[in-house]
């Protein structure tokens, strides 16, 4: 696709960089090469602008040279850290800018950084997955209820219906995990990764199981605690602040939502082995929730510098051949809800925006811009089809207890069971 | 587990050979030591018996000195064999004693042998396909007529209620799988190894389709081409006899049952590039319904031999890793239809018992008894798990045109489509 050269903004700003040389105007255009397809141009600081043919979907504004030269070196750390700094604009709908660019990527082979992210990828020791999970889930309760839904449920919402609201979803998306695992009053059930806690009290309330849930997060175990004893639930849910890797006991059931992404599959064999053993029953089930991809590949650079270190979105492929198969586990449903993530997201993002006043009280404008980003950036990696998410549920081998069909987690509305049934 | 010993059948049979000696009797304890956990016993050609402690569920009755070395060295493979000439009999109820031993191999390390097998698997060439498939499915529409359902579908079913017939449940599965492919008037689709031509027929009719259906098998063509032009399908159902590696054109939908077994993962590559093609649109979808398994393993070395060479059953994630994933395709839902599948070898196997005679009139004694053991044999592998049924459905990466829940396949009974939905 040619380029078309514009010299718009015929004044240059006053406080700006000096004029673009030659050299910024040649590196303006590859960048701009880089996203034609996206339709999104480019525009130095000088007013100096770069536009594709066809429909224009908004701008980059690069703010100085050093910005130019590091976005076009390594575009997929850089775009993130500069828009965050303030030194890369976006003119127009961001959302829009951002999934246009996001698209590129798609079917883009694996650069050597990507490569080379998955070959060193290093180990989530104990140690280490603290610090992690400290890094991102401890920025402070009052930061997540800002723009989360009521009950704090920081992961993939389900929506019965398309316009359903937030709260809906969330209390429908912990129902289908209870309806998929077949919860009945009385089971045992561990929970891995437990977040603020809404899903163990939910299986309590709802279907009068008895919950061992673990995480590792101070703040969110110390919420959840407060929550479990204010709710009456103390006696049948038990938070527990420690790693997975020590769950001890067995169960009739095992759930994890949005923990197996900070697991990294380094430790998909001590994973293996704690599934294997904890729902070790005839009647043992078991359901991971998590965000996966459909090929190998690391997460984005800059997310795995500032906002999920230690993250990884596994292949459906290899969380089933290198985690439930060495377990000895058979898998009976597979759901991909990516689009309802693309949607949780979005209500996210929306609900963000509309409390960013409040969270640039608590924290500086880079950090306001990066969460503006990340959220943008994520709702279109699942909207596109970069990021996937899935649920498996599963049985040991030679269960007996498995589902004549499927027909009975749609017989009624999710999102209000009692606890009777 | 310790065994008893009893001398039973006080006279020895005046055909039978002569007495044992020690070193038989030696074997049989060997033998009934291998199989004690299954409740089941042996009995030697001169009446000496050897029977585990515990419930008794039948005994298998071994004929000959030569049969019972066999069967000690070679379990896999000779089992099969020697009941198939009568030189193993199974005194009892034939299912239950299947089903008994079978449950013994389910945790069961690979043997050498099928370690073996995995590493030596040859690819299936055209050529050999072609022998391979007629070898099985071209039997004689006659035989498979007196135990299939009356529209000759010979792939697992789907049973809306565990008390289903056969018949309702074939046209269920066919109206499951058109459901779970979205299917609208006017959309092309092509199915890869397509029987008797059923499914595309069904799919033809009632939804409105266009199909072209491919299969190496004469017998099945030839029935399914008459069939097509009988019911007036012929101009939008073509049935063409090749191999699924000469599918060309694109088409809206690609479809698949029971013939991913048939392929061999030495073929997965050029699959994938199949479907990376056939289906490569934004509206694209497709749906691959195989055998599987939860870990590699090869299928009894019998059935390699006699009933299916050159089948291989897949664990979930091989067919992920190697075939979807190089074909950047997404999957959306995986559906595991394991305890369908027994109750389809059930219905099958009744109905094949109940015909025995007519079989009989065709094919000689080992041939129905080796199919006898067969459908035996293959209902308890999927009752006890050792067997899977995947149906897998998937899209292009980028692909737009997603379900919004699963919920509209449980909206009405299924099996009773309109040709205008």
């Amino acid at each position: 696709m040619s380029r078309s050269l514009h010299a718009s903004g015929a004044v240059a700003r006053a406080d700006a960089h000096p004029s673009t040389t030659p050299l910024d105007r040649w590196l303006g255009t590859k960048l701009q090469s880089s996203i034609a397809r996206s339709g999104v141009g480019v525009e130095l600081w000088d007013g100096m602008s770069f536009r594709p043919d066809g429909p224009h979907v908004g701008d980059l504004l690069i703010r100085d040279r050093r910005a130019l030269i590091a976005v076009l070196v390594n575009p997929d750390l850089q775009y993130g850290e500069l828009y965050s700094a303030g030194r890369i604009e976006v003119r127009g709908d961001l959302p829009r800018v951002v999934d246009a660019i996001s698209r590129l990527a798609i079917d883009a082979p694996l650069s050597w950084r990507e490569r080379l992210a998955l070959w060193t990828e290093r180990p989530n020791a104990l140690v280490r997955a603290r610090r992690n999970i400290h890094h991102h889930y401890d920025l402070g309760n009052d930061f997540y209820r800002l723009w989360l839904d009521r009950q704090m449920v920081y992961t993939c919402a389900y929506y019965p219906t398309p316009d359903a609201a937030l709260e809906e979803a969330q209390l429908a998306k912990m129902d289908l995990v209870c309806r998929k695992l077949r919860l009945r009053p009385g089971d045992t059930v561990v929970e891995a990764g437990c977040g603020w806690g809404a899903l163990a009290l939910h299986m309590a309330r709802a279907y009068g199981v008895r919950v061992k849930a673990f995480n590792i997060s101070t703040e969110q175990i110390a919420y959840a605690r407060d929550r479990a004893w204010r709710e009456g639930l103390g006696d049948r849910v038990e938070f527990i602040q420690d790693d997975y890797r020590n769950v001890s006991g067995r169960f009739d059931v095992f759930v994890s939502v949005g923990m197996l992404e900070h697991v990294g599959r380094r430790n998909y064999a001590s994973l293996a082995a704690i599934l294997r053993r904890v729902i070790d029953r005839p009647n043992g089930r078991g359901l991971l929730h998590f965000i996966g991809r459909d090929r190998a590949r690391p997460l984005n650079a800059r997310t795995r510098r500032r906002i999920f270190p230690g993250a990884y979105a596994p292949p459906l492929s290899e969380v089933i051949s290198d985690v439930l198969e060495p377990a000895r586990l058979s898998v009976l449903d597979v759901e991909n809800l990516r689009i309802h993530y693309a949607r949780t997201l979005r209500h996210w993002r929306e609900r963000y925006t509309a409390a960013e006043s409040d969270v640039r009280a608590m924290f500086d404008d880079a950090f306001c811009r990066a969460w503006r980003l990340y959220l943008t950036a994520s709702e279109a990696a699942f909207a596109i089809g970069f990021l996937q998410l899935f649920q498996i549920l599963f049985v040991p081998a030679s269960a007996d207890a498995i589902r004549w069909t499927r027909a009975d987690l749609y017989a009624e509305p999710v999102g209000a069971p009692d606890a009777a049934r």
